[in-house]
């Protein structure tokens, strides 16, 4: 198309409240605007980039067999009753009454939807396995929208619903759609990881999370490189040190170690390594106190806590001063030894050391030389964070940490809605069974968010080939120069005649300005035409690089073409 | 793709709610299903049509400059008070709020949204025109939805955005539109008439509106096959007969009419046509009482009489019996002459009666030989429906009138959403206007019901070929025939190798029930493979006739090609 007549609304600034590079080079290229906090409206520009990820997504999915339909965003309550979670869903469901005071919710997710379509329409294992899927808006009422499209209330996703007559069947349709997730997210430019996750309140036997690595993720990714482990920091296991205790067992005996009650304090004030002295973190949980018992280099890993507990993080709380001096401690002083009442958990780590220290329950006071088994008993467990350099639980490998952006997810369902919900079919012996269920999340204007934070630099975006706008910009230097405006347009015409999308920057503008909107909005190639044009040369550029090559007319379109082969 | 792999939910019988052929063909050949009143999801058949009805319009649009975007369904409050049409939309709009109380709605119709991106985006006249499109879906809380995608609650629409800088470009881009619609809906094989339309709540200077031709059609459309006058009947003219009156003017009598209050008892009891009697009804509005005086054989046009008055409809009440004793007369003999403090407003084909009939405004009396500017006075204007057989405005022709559906709308809208929202730029001179704006909708699922009610018969849908699910389906016989099947997969192989969406139909099935699904989704063509592949022999079936041929498999190709050329 030609620029002059395209809306692209270009800005100099980002604007004030954007603080990451997708967020500012998304509003600075024009790609999208902001209606209302964490609300966009997508300009040509941006809906074109989403075109083409969505038809990637289409086409790797479709490879797979599974469906697309289109569900309704307007969901009755009555099918989230059902699934009992109406109420579950809390602040960050939108609803709203018709005119008849029926309630509805905007779809935040679609799980009822598409079984209460499948219940309907299935009843025999002969029409399973079946995964359909949509590319829709999406609803949740976050507390705080920010980073643009990475934390939004109205968001484009693609949701897909596998139904299988057994596990082995889940098993497959999950595994596939695996396979296509990588495809789906190397194609559009991204370095992914596929991390074990927690399933948090959608529920199931497994999930992974599909990270695309990246600074301003929200979340820690414990990778090995070695194999192909992969976690979300919550989720991340991490295999023992074989340390064999060689050290003899002391008797335990109270030390004075006044006004010490942090760990680091007591680290410098006793000369010891952290890792020799054991932290003890008191929580209340249904009215009971227990103690969790780590080394005091680690973090408490909460999600595991909880596991463990069988309850969810949001019902842990810490106990108060007054609930440990109840127990017969004194806060800041707590240790497991002699403290009754109150359930003891320790995490491996402790049970490899030998003569460690804890607080002695008295003001001023700790422990020196504790023994587990020794001096006090407690549930042995994986309570704590894995960290960089832990070695990988599988195998063995050295573990690294980079943060990620969620940009899919998928969860192994299980029974859990067809029960509910009586999404059933008739098996081979004809006895009515649930159907085994699977859900599988790609946020796709995450993933273009995710796109500009690996793509780009301090010029602006710089497209992957295949999702990129447009794939060539033509710059005529002096558009008032015939010869270089008609060399322009026929250069346009012959690379759309081989199917490319292209830009003809024909705009009344110094040429500075050309290139600089160019370079922001990140167009792969560009092809400039300047006063060479009467020698029949052109500048050739390509965006991610610094190289401009002078080349002449004759092998423009040749060299057009090894550029797009090659990327593709 | 192979069938026994599709989810193509078809039924031997419609809902019991379903009244029309659109509704009930699209539930039984498995193309949607209804959530909740109103709201439906689109399975896999149904979303291909839509993807082939946007990808029409999207080309036809693209082809006049106009540029795709994407809007938020959410809208915030603060946009539709600019506008002053928060609390104009009434129940028809949804309405909620968020975790912070801010309320929104789900967006009935964009133009405060485009026109809030285009003020903060242009400001000269050098980026003008511009012309934005969305397709999306909208909300509107119909009373009382049914008729399937007819009217709904949630549905798709395409709607433009035009905002030039003058009158001229505002009708420049009104034509293009224009000719885009035609285009747009002879291409989805819709017989359509664009007809002048009443401007209604969104306001503005014109309107036309695209009419599908089908009985079914929630409008009544005068139309002319002479010129292209085309007009609702809501806002339909008429030319009036030219009828020179010689009758000589008789003096007004009262007579005795006991117990003939109603036109019908009276036109039998006085032996006249019932276009010899004046039909009297009064109305009160903003206080004041008003008669609209027009023939027996007419139905008044509320919305000329609204347009008259300067009101709108629902501001129109019947006078009650007290009103009308009130001013001196008696319900169901009201007349024109002797009323006082009624104003009298008088259809133009009165003017031209001699010696007609009114009420006397005495019980069981009526006047004959009444007589316009001699008997009353009154402002005389069209105050009457167009019926079948009134004379076009333009040419004099007879006019016809059939039903449509409405499947798309354009709107001269002027300055109102410019001047409320200061939507300005700067002109030559350097002077701050407000953009002169047009908006342009198709309904997108009204469009396909439109081309469903139009290409049907009782056994099924009969796609037009453009926007067809999948243009041929390839039928074995005997699924289990190594020779069929083998020879279907070749079939369907080179056909897909073509470009042509086809489907396989590798059912467990008898024929019989592959045969009537093929025709209850419509597939325009079919190829059947039976016993006869021994000799090389296949079926070729256009869904649109009963003719089945015989043809040979090597001819089967080329005979596909034509069929889809010739259709396209």
């Amino acid at each position: 198309m030609y620029m002059s007549k395209m809306f692209i609304p270009t800005l100099k600034e980002a604007p004030n409240d954007s603080e990451i590079a997708s967020h500012k080079l998304m509003i600075r290229a024009g790609l999208a605007r902001s209606l209302t906090s964490g609300v966009y409206n997508y300009l040509p520009l941006g809906l074109r980039v989403l075109d083409n990820i969505k038809n990637i997504i289409r086409e790797e999915l479709n490879e797979k067999d599974a469906q697309e339909i289109l569900c309704s965003a307007l969901q009755p309550r009555e099918l989230w009753e059902e699934s009992e979670r109406w109420s579950d869903y809390g602040k960050e469901m939108f609803r709203l009454e018709d005119r008849n005071g029926r309630a509805f919710c905007l779809g935040p997710t679609h799980e009822e939807v598409f079984t209460n379509i499948v219940r309907r329409e299935i009843n025999s294992y002969k029409q399973l396995p079946i995964n359909l899927y949509q590319i829709q808006n999406k609803y949740r009422d976050e507390m705080r929208p920010r980073f643009g499209l990475l934390r939004s209330r109205e968001f484009i996703m693609k949701d897909a619903y596998s139904f299988d007559k057994d596990e082995a069947g889940l098993n497959k349709s999950y595994e596939e759609m695996y396979d296509a997730y990588g495809k789906i997210f190397s194609r559009c430019g991204l370095d992914w990881r596929a991390v074990l996750a927690d399933t948090g309140v959608i529920g199931g036997a497994g999930s992974h999370q599909f990270m695309a690595l990246s600074e301003v993720g929200e979340s820690d990714i414990l990778y090995c490189n070695n194999c192909s482990y992969a976690a979300d920091k919550e989720k991340a296991e991490f295999m023992l040190e074989n340390q064999v205790c060689e050290e003899v067992k002391l008797c335990c005996e109270k030390i004075y170690t006044p006004d010490n009650s942090k760990i680091e304090e007591l680290s410098t004030f006793l000369g010891e390594k952290r890792s020799k002295i054991a932290k003890s973190l008191v929580f209340k949980v249904n009215g009971k106190l227990v103690l969790a018992l780590i080394r005091g280099d680690r973090e408490l890993n909460m999600v595991k806590l909880a596991n463990e507990l069988k309850t969810i993080e949001e019902y842990i709380e810490m106990a108060s001063e007054e609930d440990i001096r109840g127990a017969g401690s004194e806060p800041g002083y707590i240790g497991p030894v002699n403290l009754e009442n109150v359930e003891i958990l320790v995490d491996r780590e402790i049970q490899q050391l030998s003569n460690f220290y804890t607080g002695a329950n008295e003001k001023n006071y700790h422990l020196k030389n504790v023994n587990f088994g020794v001096d006090f008993k407690g549930k042995v467990l994986d309570l704590v964070d894995a960290s960089e350099g832990d070695k990988c639980p599988h195998c063995g490998n050295l573990m690294r940490m980079e943060r990620g952006i969620e940009v899919g997810q998928l969860f192994k369902l299980g029974t859990k809605y067809s029960n509910l919900m009586q999404c059933n079919f008739l098996n081979e012996k004809g006895e009515n069974m649930p159907m085994i269920m699977g859900c599988y999340g790609i946020g796709v204007t995450r993933t273009l968010a995710a796109i500009i934070e690996k793509h780009h630099d301090d010029k602006g975006i710089i497209w992957p080939l295949e999702v990129a706008p447009y794939k060539v910009i033509v710059i005529p230097v002096n558009h008032k120069d015939e010869a270089q405006m008609n060399a322009a347009k026929d250069i346009y015409r012959s690379l759309r005649s081989i199917g490319l999308d292209v830009i003809l920057d024909d705009r009344d503008q110094r040429a500075g300005v050309k290139f600089k909107d160019a370079d922001l909005i990140g167009i792969p190639l560009r092809i400039t035409i300047g006063r060479k044009i009467s020698e029949g040369i052109v500048e050739y550029k390509e965006r991610s690089n610094d190289n401009i090559e002078e080349i002449s007319i004759d092998s423009l379109l040749q060299r057009v073409q090894d550029f797009i082969v090659k990327k593709n």
